[in-house]
């Protein structure tokens, strides 16, 4: 049967068609079987095959934000599905197999690695549709969602609830929660709750072979799990590599009665990351510790039309507290200053009403979108918060030799650090591969990662050997095997050796 | 060379030799070159062979308390070594790889499912030389010990700290970390606090090839790591068959000022356990939340000659609280209590000083070994624990259709279960496999496990089937396969097809 030959060598032939003006039914009649069998699980609506809808899901925010190093997607011989439950995404998946046409599951789109990116002709399955919250359990403080709940519907949901919430803020907030486990997405909120992965109970996932398979017990709600190896935890950051999430449940948390948020300022850089430690040891645990840079900031606060409170200094410490008391807020908030005194703290501010707060949290979540037209890359490494100083001080070094700006945002109280590499003349800097290994190598040197949140996807594959030997290579390489014999599932390039 | 002979090979032919009385140069040569190889790297007094002595290292608690349904270790044929250091661990393996010999990693030898017990001719590798904490770096909140640390060290160490601990608490206190993380232990403090899993941050390894590898960061302290699929969280619950833990980072967590232990009591178990989950709806998460049956607890108390101070009602909820204030914990208390009124609480004790609050606990650890000799199995399935009244009912039916009693201890905040199956006349009563295949049937039909928390080892081998299909059993195998081709680490018994 034509069904068993490979989807990528008849869309050679047909490109040798179209070149050269003549018809072939062979290829006609292959990728007519391809959607007629595609259709025949999901209707006629739900296959899309216009080239023009089609190149719409063929990139994330990558390509929006930093399309200098961006890959170019393949759109060409691409379709789109949109199942509507895992039953269906399990036939597109048995029927990509015995076409061998690679598939590429698509959440929000809302990622900034190339992870879910064609570069060759594929299915691309987009979750869109299977966006129905199934359950608020309250008893076992979870919730149950399919995999294209956005952040956004969990958010506006919470915002309702008396005294359950969703704790994560991982970004944007059109994220679905399949792209944000699949990734294991981490942002500003992770000091006391941590990152996904810390709030997943539960996963049910499609394998590449169309078997569906439940973690977590077949409600995904338990507290404690033993039995054999944790296979759910192994697909929390897999990036959609490993099996398709197509219902995800999250642990929720009790709201707490108080809730500021503290802007402290200083006159270096330095000072304000040798504050971070200082408060952890001290045992306070805030929701968020952020740090971000007075300039930039002040420049994104002015875009939106709104005024950042903090005037002193250069750099700036955002502190999310939330405690059970309005005493307890404010005894935390007098000790983190107490604290940040010892560091030549330049002011302080707190923003105690919900408006003041949620503009502060709004600048700030605007400050990537302001720059994002300046820069050619975001970094995303992660040293243990201890060493953050160290790493800034190299940071520092790289600017200078490379006579250049390296500007910053961490979420400092997870020891993540975002450096931006400025284009120069709107173009990538002759010594953006440079700074790049090096940003990296240090951030290695010091014990960390080449990703604390955004992911490997495209961008960041070939700085996996600084952080993993040969064998750590060879041992994912086999388990992708172990999942995805034929290698259909969000294939990219291979892992370098 | 001899060296690539099967180790088991060789035994089989020292047996034959012992039995019938001829003497054979070949298993001399063999097993002394594997001792010699052995003592090259540890020196004489590291490499024990006297069978007395190594008979005390094939047994873990399994046989003491479960020994009815305990498999005989073998010890014939056994070797155990003590490392020092995580080169000679490697050193060590690799050896057994030349071998072929299988290699039992052993810990604090305090597990009860005979998850680390020798059943042909092994290397046992007893981690107790490894026991120095490495660090207590209270910049990022964690401490990092090699695999012998035992939890009674922990315990010391933080009972003298101001501000810090480490907030778990899963059993007898001379488990090893090392233990503790690859069966991903759990125990009493897991409602606010986890399991194991949650405090892991970094691990360093020894691969069944003898590879060296760190999870987590060269220094395993990273809040945010994306970077691959997390092979951290696979070896955590692997149960020392993927590879060695040598050394181990733990999250800590700030110390409350005030605490309390609350003992609520019902006259009924369905009310006790209809309690829970409206406790936690609430929003309200103390450290613990564990249920005893009266008749059991008076009774162990009795043994250790001390008096449990709740007095009415046949079933008690035990509430350890942890709060930032006396406000804060005396609120909690009494709201605790407002909604256990609801499920017709029997009455209310508070234990404010410390020694009360020790008194409680010492007597409730004891539960299980003053039961142990009248029991032939601990089961350990856990469900959510919104579920915990309809397991319950189940439990009920059960006793009465076999017409026993099954006593009951359980971690009630996290739905883990413990029921005891009795002998009779001292023996396994004709109904426990039946009993027992019931009893987890019902716990994978509400959502459960067949282990929430002392694994799998050799007595739950049986079980896994029931929980999952097959093929998640053959990924599972073939996981085994990629780190461990030879199949020497912790071989046990082939998982069940």
């Amino acid at each position: 049967m034509i069904g068993a030959w490979s989807y990528q060598f008849i869309v050679n032939i047909q490109k040798l068609i179209y070149t050269t003006h003549i018809t072939c039914s062979l290829e006609v009649v292959f990728l007519q079987g391809l959607i007629n069998d595609l259709k025949a699980v999901l209707g006629e609506t739900r296959v899309l095959t216009d080239p023009v809808e089609v190149e719409a899901y063929t990139r994330d925010y990558t390509w929006n934000s930093l399309r200098l190093i961006c890959p170019e997607p393949v759109a060409e011989g691409c379709l789109v599905v949109r199942p509507e439950n895992t039953k269906e995404v399990s036939e597109v998946v048995k029927i990509a197999g015995r076409y061998k046409i690679p598939v590429i599951p698509r959440g929000g789109g809302t990622g900034i690695v190339a992870g879910s990116v064609p570069l060759q002709p594929s299915i691309i399955i987009s979750m869109e549709r299977m966006n129905r919250i199934l359950e608020l359990d309250e008893e076992n403080l979870m919730i149950t969602c399919e995999a294209a709940v956005r952040l956004k519907d969990l958010v506006d949901l919470f915002a309702q609830h008396e005294k359950l919430y969703f704790p994560l803020h991982p970004g944007d907030e059109s994220a679905h929660v399949g792209g944000m486990v699949s990734t294991n997405a981490g942002g500003v909120r992770a000091v006391r709750h941590g990152v996904m992965r810390d709030q997943v109970k539960g996963l049910e996932v499609v394998l590449p072979t169309g078997e569906i398979l439940c973690f977590g017990g077949s409600e995904g709600k338990l507290v404690k799990n033993n039995a054999g190896y944790d296979l759910m935890h192994l697909f929390i950051g897999s990036e959609g590599t490993l099996g398709i999430i197509t219902r995800v449940t999250l642990r929720l948390v009790p709201k707490t009665k108080a809730s500021g948020t503290l802007i402290i300022s200083f006159n270096s850089r330095k000072e304000a990351f040798a504050a971070v430690p200082a408060i952890i040891r001290e045992g306070i645990i805030p929701v968020a510790i952020e740090y971000v840079e007075k300039d930039q900031i002040v420049k994104t606060a002015g875009v939106l039309d709104k005024t950042w409170p903090a005037k002193e200094g250069i750099a700036d410490l955002i502190f999310i507290l939330a405690e059970d008391s309005d005493e307890a807020l404010y005894n935390k908030g007098m000790l983190i200053e107490e604290i940040c005194r010892r560091f030549n703290m330049a002011g302080s501010v707190i923003a105690q009403s919900k408006k003041d707060q949620r503009d502060i949290l709004e600048i700030r979540s605007h400050l990537f979108p302001a720059i994002e037209k300046d820069i050619v890359d975001v970094m995303d490494a992660t040293v243990p918060r201890g060493r953050l100083c160290e790493f800034i001080e190299e940071v520092e070094r790289l600017a200078e030799r490379y006579n250049t700006r390296i500007p910053l945002l961490a979420h400092a109280g997870d020891g993540n650090l975002h450096t931006f590499v400025l284009k120069e003349d709107g173009k990538i800097p002759w010594y953006y591969n440079e700074l790049k290994a090096k940003f990296y190598q240090t951030a290695v040197k010091l014990g960390g990662t080449v990703t604390g949140e955004h992911g490997v996807g495209m961008l960041r594959l070939k700085e996996l050997p600084l952080q993993f030997c040969v064998k750590e290579l060879e041992i994912m390489r086999q388990i992708k095997k172990v999942f995805d014999p034929e290698g259909i599932l969000n294939p990219g390039k291979k892992i370098p050796d």
